[in-house]
C-alpha cells in the first residue's frame, strides 16, 4: 500500500505514495480534522481545491452522532458526507480518555459514558474495527490505551500490555473482512516516555505486520525537546517499506520535525481551530486579527499567498469580520490556513524531491519564527 | 433610474430596471441582508453566482463596527468588502428605535447610546446621508421616525411630521453631493396604521422628488389582513415612475403579497436567520431538520431545487451537521435559502412577464400551505 519515492540524504525524510481505496495520497502528507464528517468552516469542495485527498474523522464523535445506523443508511461515511477521496479514521480511543466523563478499562475493552448524554458504551478492540467498517474508512485505527505524561513506569507498562493484546484482537478482527472493503488498519505504538517500553511496543507490534504504524502519546503536553527526542527515537524501529503517523502534528515547526523522522502523515485540530479564533498562518509567523494593527491594514493575511482568500480580502475587512462575530470569518481564515499548510506540504516534498529539505526547513523556521 | 417593463393585468406586479451605479437590477427583487458588511454564513461569491446583484448593509452596524474611518480607509463599503455589485444600506433609524439601550428624538435627530460599548452617538438627517456617502452606496435611506404599532393617531402624526422635515432636509444635504458618486435616495413613508396620516406621508414626501420611496412602518407585528391593507392603501398613492420598497419582507406568502401590490423590491433577515437555525424552504413549505423525521432522509433540502446544496448534500446529513453544531449547517442551509428565493423571484418576473402572475401566485401558496 506505501511505494517509498525519493529519501532525503541528510535527514529521515522522504516522500511516498500511500494507495488507498480512494485514490492515491502523496506524502508526507497533513490531514484536516473533520471530526463530525464536515471540517469545520468550510466546503469540501474547496478542500478538494487545495489539493487534500485524505481528511480524519472521529469514531468516538461519528458513533454517537449520527450513530452507524444513519451512516449505514447512506452507504459509508463519504457517502453520507459526499467527501468521495480518502478518510481516516480513529479509533475513538483518545476521545474516551480525554472527553468522557467516566471510562473503566478492562481486558475487554473500554466503558465509558457518552459527553452528549451521559449513556454508557463500550469500546473493544473488534468493535472499534466493525465502527471503521460501517464507515468504510480508507484508513482504519487500532483501539490503544491513552496514558498521559507523568505516570510511573509500571503503570505505563501496563496500559502497554493491554494495548499490544488489543492489537492482536483488533488485527484478527480486521482480517476477517469481507465483501472486497479494503481499508488499512494502522497499529498505534505507545510506551509513554519511557525508551524501553516504546521499543518493545514497537517491535511488538510490528509483528502483526499491519499496513501502517502510527506513534501514539506524543504532541500530549511535552517539551518541544521531549517531543523530537521520543519521535526520533520510536521512529527509528519502524521498517521503511510502511506508512508513519504522528497524531496531533499541525503547527509548521512540529511538522517539519516530524517529516524530518521520516513521518509520512499526520493531523491537527490546531490550523483549523486557531482559525476559528482569528489566526492565521503567515511565512513570518502567525498574526493575530483581533490585533488593533490590522484595523486598516490593507494586505491579505499573507502577501505571498496565493489562496482564494489572499487575493481577494484584506486584513481590515477579515478583522472586522473576526470582531462583528460573523460566521465568514471562521470561512475565511480557515480556507487560508489549510491552503498555507497544503502549499507547505507541497514545498517539502518538492524540497525532499530536489534533495534540499533541511536547508528548507532552516529557512522557513528562520523567518517563521523571526530569527 | 427606474425603466417599467411588464405590467400584470390583473394586479399591480411590474417588472423593471433599477439602473444604479453598480449595474442594472432587474425586479421585482429580494436583497439579502449583509447586516455588517458580509451576508452571514455565506461566500460573496455564491450570492453572485445565485444572482443577486443588490444587497443590504446597516448604517447602524457598520457605523458603529468597524466604524466610518475604516470603511473610508479601503475606499468604499464595496472595496472594503469586496462586493462589487449594488449595496443598499438603510438609515439606521430603525435600529436606533429597536437595539440602543436609550434614544433621545428632537427636531435636530436622534440621540442614542451604542449598544456594543453604550458610547453616545447622533443621528441626523444630514450625517445618516453623510454615512453612507462614505459607504458609496447604490441606495441611501433617509432618517426616519420608526413607531410601533398601537400608539394614537397624535403621537403618530407628531413622528410623521419629524419625519417630513427630516426628509426635506435630508433631500437637501443629498443633492449637495460632490465628485460624480450617484447613490439614489429613497424617502420613507410612515404615518402608522392610520390611513389619513399615511396619504399625507405619501404626498409630502412625492414632493421632494428622490429616486424611489419606502413604505416604512409594516411588517411590524401587525396581523397579515392588517400588512396587505396598509400596505395596498399606501402604494396606490405612489407613481408609477418610482421604484418602490418595502422593508422587512422575506416570506414566499409577503413576497408574493409585496409583488402583487407593485412593490419592486424588500429585504429581510428571514432567509438566513432560520437557516441559522436549520429551517429550510421547499416548494412544499418549511422543513425543520431538528425534526426526527429527517434522520434517514436522503433526499435534497428541496428535491426540485437546482442549488449546489440540493444536487450534493442529503436531508440526513445536513440535519447531522445542523444538531452537531457544525459551521457547514447554517452555510448550507443559507445557500439553499437564498438560491430557493432567488429562483422564486426569476419565476415571479417569468410569470409577470408571460402574464399570468396571479396564477403563478395562487399555484405557488396552495402548494406552499399544503391547501
Ligand atoms: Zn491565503
Ligand atoms: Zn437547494
Amino acid at each position: 500500500m506505501f511505494t517509498q519515492l525519493e529519501r532525503d540524504k541528510n535527514t529521515n525524510a522522504r516522500n511516498g505514495i500511500m494507495h488507498l481505496p480512494h485514490g492515491d495520497v502523496l506524502t508526507p502528507a497533513f490531514m484536516p480534522v473533520g471530526t463530525n464528517g464536515a471540517v469545520k468552516a468550510l466546503h469540501h469542495k474547496s478542500l478538494k481545491e487545495m489539493g487534500y485527498d485524505l481528511i480524519l474523522g472521529n469514531t468516538y464523535h461519528l458513533y454517537l452522532r449520527p450513530g452507524l445506523d444513519v451512516i449505514r443508511n447512506a452507504g459509508s461515511l463519504h457517502d453520507f458526507t459526499t467527501w468521495d477521496k480518502n478518510i481516516l479514521t480513529d479509533s475513538g480511543g483518545f476521545q474516551v480518555f480525554s472527553l468522557s466523563e467516566f471510562r473503566k478499562i478492562s481486558e475487554e475493552g473500554v466503558k465509558f459514558r457518552s459527553h452528549i448524554d451521559g449513556s454508557y458504551h463500550m469500546f473493544t478492540p473488534e468493535n472499534v474495527i466493525e465502527k471503521q467498517e460501517v464507515f468504510r474508512s480508507d484508513i482504519l485505527m487500532m483501539l490503544d490505551v491513552c496514558t498521559p505524561p507523568g505516570i510511573g513506569e509500571r503503570e505505563a507498562r501496563e496500559a502497554l500490555d493491554i494495548t499490544t493484546r488489543w492489537a492482536k484482537r483488533g488485527t484478527k478482527r480486521w482480517h476477517e473482512r469481507i465483501d472486497g472493503y479494503d481499508g488499512k488498519l494502522f497499529a498505534i505504538v505507545q510506551g509513554n516516555f519511557y525508551k524501553e517500553l516504546r521499543k518493545r511496543s514497537a517491535l511488538e507490534l510490528l509483528e502483526l505486520d499491519t499496513p501502517g504504524i502510527a506513534i501514539g502519546g506524543l504532541s500530549v503536553g511535552e517539551t518541544p525537546a521531549e517531543f523530537h527526542e521520543y519521535l526520533s527515537y520510536t521512529a527509528e524501529f519502524l521498517p521503511l517499506e510502511k506508512p508513519k503517523y504522528v497524531m496531533g502534528i499541525g503547527t509548521p515547526d512540529y511538522i517539519l520535525s516530524a517529516v524530518e523522522n521520516g513521518i509520512d502523515i499526520f493531523d491537527c485540530v490546531y490550523p483549523t481551530r486557531i482559525a476559528r479564533n482569528g489566526t492565521a498562518f503567515t511565512r513570518d509567523g502567525l498574526i493575530m486579527l483581533k490585533n488593533a494593527k490590522h484595523e486598516l491594514s490593507l494586505l491579505p493575511l499573507d502577501p505571498e499567498c496565493n489562496c482564494p482568500v489572499c487575493k481577494k480580502y484584506t486584513r481590515s475587512y477579515i478583522r472586522h469580520l473576526v470582531k462583528a462575530k460573523e460566521i465568514l470569518a471562521p470561512m475565511l481564515v480557515t480556507e487560508h490556513n489549510l491552503y498555507f499548510l497544503a502549499n507547505m506540504m507541497e514545498e517539502i516534498r518538492e524540497s525532499i524531491k530536489v534533495g534540499n529539505f533541511y536547508l528548507y526547513k532552516q529557512n522557513f523556521l528562520k523567518r517563521y519564527k523571526g530569527l
